[in-house]
């Protein structure tokens, strides 16, 4: 690791700080074009806009700008760190969002005395922005903040810790079921881990089929069930009457394991413990709640999949949010519902099955890079996400209502209908 | 005007819409690119600045980015219009800085329902700068607003349609004051207008030695006189035990007249009752107090300056703030001072006296592109600004101690010194 740490902080440092930069995308170098850009030709858009805010997506950067907010309070599995020591890690998704989606980011570090301190000054400034994507923001509190946002604002509003890792993992986990011979609806489901990403993807394979009676959620004070007094609203959705109680007893004849707890492990004797052709998603990183080796070791009917790019399966925020965005953008989508997310868990879970492209082939070290139990979930680098990710949520966006324009003309630039076609 | 209306609009709207982009400082193309942008690698920096918060200024783009942030309620000489039609506006200035002086700028807007609310919001955000541009908000809520940030901010807060005017118009004041063989301290100075362009730009002129005795400023209701009671307290200032009512009354025997009003006129009759030498600064725009040609006309010594790029001597704003934030940002001033807004306003003045280089001369179709009474105020587009005026800005900075770096190792390119010995 410290030849990562000493490369990283070079990376940061040289040649110059941080690692985006604005820059100018109209020319500027006559009079002629500075009297169109600012004073006094600028005066006309002003005007126009000033007449109809919809002209603010012709004449401005609005459309194609993703407003990247934190406080600071969750920052990676980091903790309240503060908003100014989350700027690297705000910085780094406008990295991701311009390079995988060709998206604008600004990043907005939050420096709120209150969850409503941060809604004020979010809704304040959003009519800067296009879309708003919540990062790094502590529970429950940003259960609070995102369900406020989403209300007080006119523009998507999306915490990528919650939704973005729950639609990659539902994509994940439609395809080891199907590998598995297994259904989503019947399928018993351990979740380790009680917070903002485990109570999303819970609820998102709810919505897309599975059964809250089958979902065991466990926090660090154990299953969560009804006799608990300690829940907040949040985690009691998920309490039933069980007398179990830890999470061995929670495993016993479990389809699937899904660990988002950034801490506690999953032991040998718990995996023993699973149903035929067990699932198991160790996602916290750097340290998966079981490593692939011993988990294989353990047992060989295991599907494995984890937060590491070392490893096959990667659970990755990237597969999401760039391409949730782009859709939502493109059709200009009021919010990011249950149905783009949808759209988009089942968009990167059919893309998984298509025959692989040779540069992806060609950038991966995999035995078996092909539709299978070493891979579920499409590679970041995969030249159409972008297509079919963005293609699907722009299109569940139109059918669902939530988008004010209509199919963009330049889509689909290779839908997924196209891919399978071939 | 149709024409420029038509360019205007095209310009705002094609090839994309806006004017600004964010884009990648550092490569992302390899998988162990994207792994020291962001996870795991990003930890890295974080960790460091949680423990240390000036490495933010190492490991992020902080140190060259300004918030340019405006409520769009004095829009341009346009008015309330709201923050979303003052986007254009606020993304022009952010070309202006990148173009003039390399930094970068996220526009802002902020849709606020109190002075005291924008202020919460600026405050709360600006964790994420390196400094502050407060941009089109009217009087005197901006009074109050720059006051607040600037004492709750550790990072300079600098409202620019107050400074930036003051600075250049002092700079050309000078110089026009030395041609028509006049002291500031002696002056006589009508302002026209009591806005926030117009206080500020006396309140420098005062700090640079003009006497308020001398200085007439004058509103919607006349000369601000100490009979009144409807001045706010920023124009009380100005308040003088004086029988004089009108514009006309005001301008008998006056040595210079700087009007700000955004409306008003002044009248050949009025310019006929100005000492000799008078000296005329019409910076209304487009529009100007009087035109030079009448000016001219109407008295042959009269010493001009407009806010227009097509007539000598344009007061432009573009020639004070990009610099003054380079200097600032270059040694980390944490406010920018009266000394400082003085130094630039110097430097500004100097630069109008020295030789000019061959590009300007080459660019602009004036008769006299040389110092004199149609030359009393640098171009835009003159190379040595950059170094002349960040130079003095940082100088001062240190000299006066809110500087938090040593002067640049960089500085001078060529400094103003080196410009006069050659």
């Amino acid at each position: 690791m410290t030849d990562l740490k000493t490369a990283a902080l070079q990376y940061h440092a040289e040649p110059r700080p941080g690692k985006l930069s604005t820059e100018l995308t109209k020319p500027t170098q006559s009079a002629r074009d500075l009297a169109l850009a600012y004073s006094p030709g600028v005066a006309e858009p002003v005007r126009e806009i000033a007449r109809d805010s919809e002209l603010a997506y012709r004449y401005t950067g609005k459309g194609n700008l993703v407003a990247v907010i934190s406080d600071g309070s969750a920052i990676l599995g980091l903790g309240n760190l503060g908003p100014l020591a989350s700027k690297p890690v705000m910085e780094g998704k406008g990295v991701l969002f311009k390079r995988f989606a060709g998206i604008d980011v600004y990043d907005i570090e939050v420096d709120a005395e209150s969850p409503q301190a941060f809604i004020d000054t979010v809704r304040r400034i959003s009519v800067t922005f296009g879309g708003i994507n919540l990062e790094d923001i502590k529970a429950p509190e940003c259960f609070e903040i995102e369900r406020a946002l989403i209300e007080q604002c006119d523009i998507p509003v999306f915490h990528d810790d919650q939704h973005g890792t729950a639609i990659v993992t539902a994509a994940g986990m439609l395809n080891a079921l199907e590998l598995a011979g297994k259904k989503l609806s019947d399928a018993k489901i351990v979740c380790l881990g009680g917070g903002a990403a485990a109570i999303s993807c819970m609820k998102l394979l709810i919505g897309m089929g599975a059964n809250i009676e089958n979902i065991f959620m466990i926090d660090r004070q154990g299953i969560i069930h009804a006799g608990r007094d300690d829940l907040n609203q949040y985690k009691a959705v998920f309490a039933h009457e069980t007398d179990k109680r830890t999470l061995s007893e929670a495993m016993e004849g479990a389809d699937a394991f899904i660990g988002l707890s950034g801490a506690n492990l999953l032991a040998p004797d718990d995996l023993k413990r699973m149903a035929p052709n067990p699932i198991v998603f160790a996602c916290s990183n750097p340290d998966p709640e079981i490593l692939p080796e011993l988990a294989h070791a353990t047992r060989s009917d295991v599907i494995m999949a984890t937060g590491r790019s070392d490893y096959p399966n990667q659970v990755n925020n990237v597969l999401g949010f760039p391409f949730i965005f782009r859709g939502a953008l493109d059709v200009r989508a009021t919010r990011i519902n249950e149905d783009m997310k949808i759209a988009a868990a089942h968009a990167l879970r059919e893309l998984a099955k298509l025959p692989i492209p040779a540069e992806v082939k060609a950038a991966y070290d995999v035995d078996a890079l092909e539709f299978g139990r070493q891979y579920i979930i499409p590679k970041p680098i995969d030249p159409r996400l972008i297509t079919v990710v963005a293609d699907a949520v722009a299109r569940a966006a139109i059918e669902s209502g939530v988008a004010t324009l209509p199919y963009p003309s330049n889509y689909p630039l290779r839908s997924l209908d196209d891919l399978f076609r071939k």
